[in-house]
């Protein structure tokens, strides 16, 4: 049963963890249920790459457009009320198309890649991104140096995460995943700030691997999540992702997808796990733990899905938080 | 008198010296006349600056538009045919809007910055672009470095080119004019090699002080141009610039502004001077010189003007070739 959402939450403080597309809806619900400087969004970066000489970053563009109320609701990534002159054009001169900037996202990403040539951080320039658009939550990027998600492939080939994902399709088979570029890196002060300031500390619906662990990886992240309440909301529901890669993932790495091996993936830190309603019949026989479940609707088509779930999230982190 | 134009000179190999709008104009007309792989030009890189993180190249975009056939005749930079969806984007997120650039070019600048970003060249790119498009003439960045030409104003403060172009619209007063960045810079192979096998070098009517003399600056150019049959023609009609400050710069200067003032300023290297047909009268006190001066109509308004100046040139040049 879920607690009903009772106001008195106006002093917490959130902190969430998000990839893209499943993580944005997510966000928006947190945002629209929380006050003006609650909630902080922690963006991976890890599929961040340059094109164009542009600075890419589709997870925290997919953020940011979400939390302007500029995404495209059908692509889940992009902006709606898009053109495509840029592209068009693109393709006629035999340039590469397979990643497919609008023209207004692109007004974006030259905008932020002047930013950056100025010697501005990429925290800096999401920070103008959410001034200019009004974005009342603060939006981190999860570090400002580069730290890229790299895909290895069972045929032994290195790929850059968007290479595999975009260009192809996700259809290589994993043999190992390796984060942050395999360097050690640190995230910023404000990450960390908004870590150990946070009351409750969210993983978005997003994918464990490859969208939340990027995060995780960084210097000092996982530390604090241990002294912290932290909820993941699953983004599994009846062993496939609803989209994304991240079922394939977990096979292709030996593990059977289901919400139980997202509870599992994360157990070392967690103390709430909210699951669709449709694993209900599964959690029955899962594995006893301390970590308190719960079942409700994590499919978010509108946006009352988005702060229902938000909701039940939140209720979930101060029920827990209460009972401490 | 200016002799007709003759079968006959198909074996002639031209280099031509140009920067933008004017240069290009009789580079169209010459790439008209001559046969495919007569003609090479060189072209000016020293307004080439970096702006949203893209190599942008004003001089080699409006020669290389031009020769595509695709430049906007309206402007004289950009594109014709062209919509303008992420500047108007740019614009309302309060990115920088003075430099213009449509959709379109856009593209190219996108497609540009990520050959470059693969380690390939100017040249490589440049050629790249003519092929895609078709252009039977050769044509290359007058050097692979950034040259950028550097303005010092009366008040002392140094300004690039197309801050002092484009943002300032020519307004502050010129003090000097510092080439190459004051570095000592090389051409490319491929532009010394075209200048050495040229029968005629032709500097365009460009401006004298920004677009030719930049070219001129590189190490080795002048040198060569002494041993060569150089033919320039007048950028200057009544002591004033058809498009551009370069009537303006000879004043600030210090220089009367007229066809003579250029004639003078090239006088070292020079064999023949094409000004145009107002100028005549004037040009009869100018100094005595061994320099064959030819006047004609030197505005160019249709591609008929284009080839009929593009047949002067080499009519004089060969007239000149075939006197030694």
């Amino acid at each position: 049963m879920i607690p009903k959402f009772e106001a008195g939450y106006e002093h917490l403080k959130v902190t969430a963890l998000a990839g893209g597309v499943g993580g944005a809806k997510l966000l928006v619900g947190l945002d629209k249920v929380l006050q003006p400087g609650q909630l902080t969004a922690i963006v991976n970066t890890g599929d961040d790459f340059s094109h164009f000489g542009l600075h890419i970053s589709p997870d925290l563009d997919s953020v940011c457009y979400a939390l302007a109320g500029l995404a495209d609701p059908m692509h889940g990534w992009g902006r709606k009320d898009e053109s495509w002159q840029v592209l068009e054009e693109l393709r006629r001169i035999g340039a590469p198309d397979w990643f497919a900037l609008g023209d207004r996202d692109l007004a974006w990403h030259l905008e932020r890649q002047r930013l950056l040539s100025e010697g501005k951080s990429l925290t800096e320039a999401t920070a103008h991104f959410c001034e200019i658009f009004g974005i009342q939550s603060r939006v981190l990027p999860m570090c400002d140096e580069p730290a890229p998600t790299l895909i290895k492939t069972k045929e032994g080939e290195w790929l850059g995460f968007q290479d595999y994902f975009v260009r192809l399709r996700c259809q290589p088979e994993i043999a190992e995943i390796a984060l942050l570029g395999n360097k050690e890196i640190s995230t910023s002060e404000l990450v960390i700030q908004a870590l150990k300031d946070a009351d409750l500390i969210v993983l978005a619906p997003s994918n464990p691997w490859v969208s939340i662990d990027p995060i995780l990886a960084l210097e000092g992240v996982e530390s604090i999540l241990q002294e912290k309440t932290v909820i993941s909301v699953s983004p599994i529901i009846q062993g496939s992702a609803l989209k994304g890669p991240a079922a394939k993932m977990f096979s292709d790495l030996g593990i059977h997808p289901s919400s139980e091996a997202v509870r599992q993936h994360y157990e070392d830190f967690l103390d709430g796990f909210i699951f669709d309603d449709l694993d209900v019949k599964d959690a029955e026989k899962w594995q006893a733990s301390a970590i308190i479940n719960e079942a409700c609707q994590t499919i978010m088509k509108t946006d009352e899905d988005k702060t229902a779930l938000a909701k039940a999230v939140i209720s979930l982190g101060a029920r827990i938080l209460q009972g401490r």
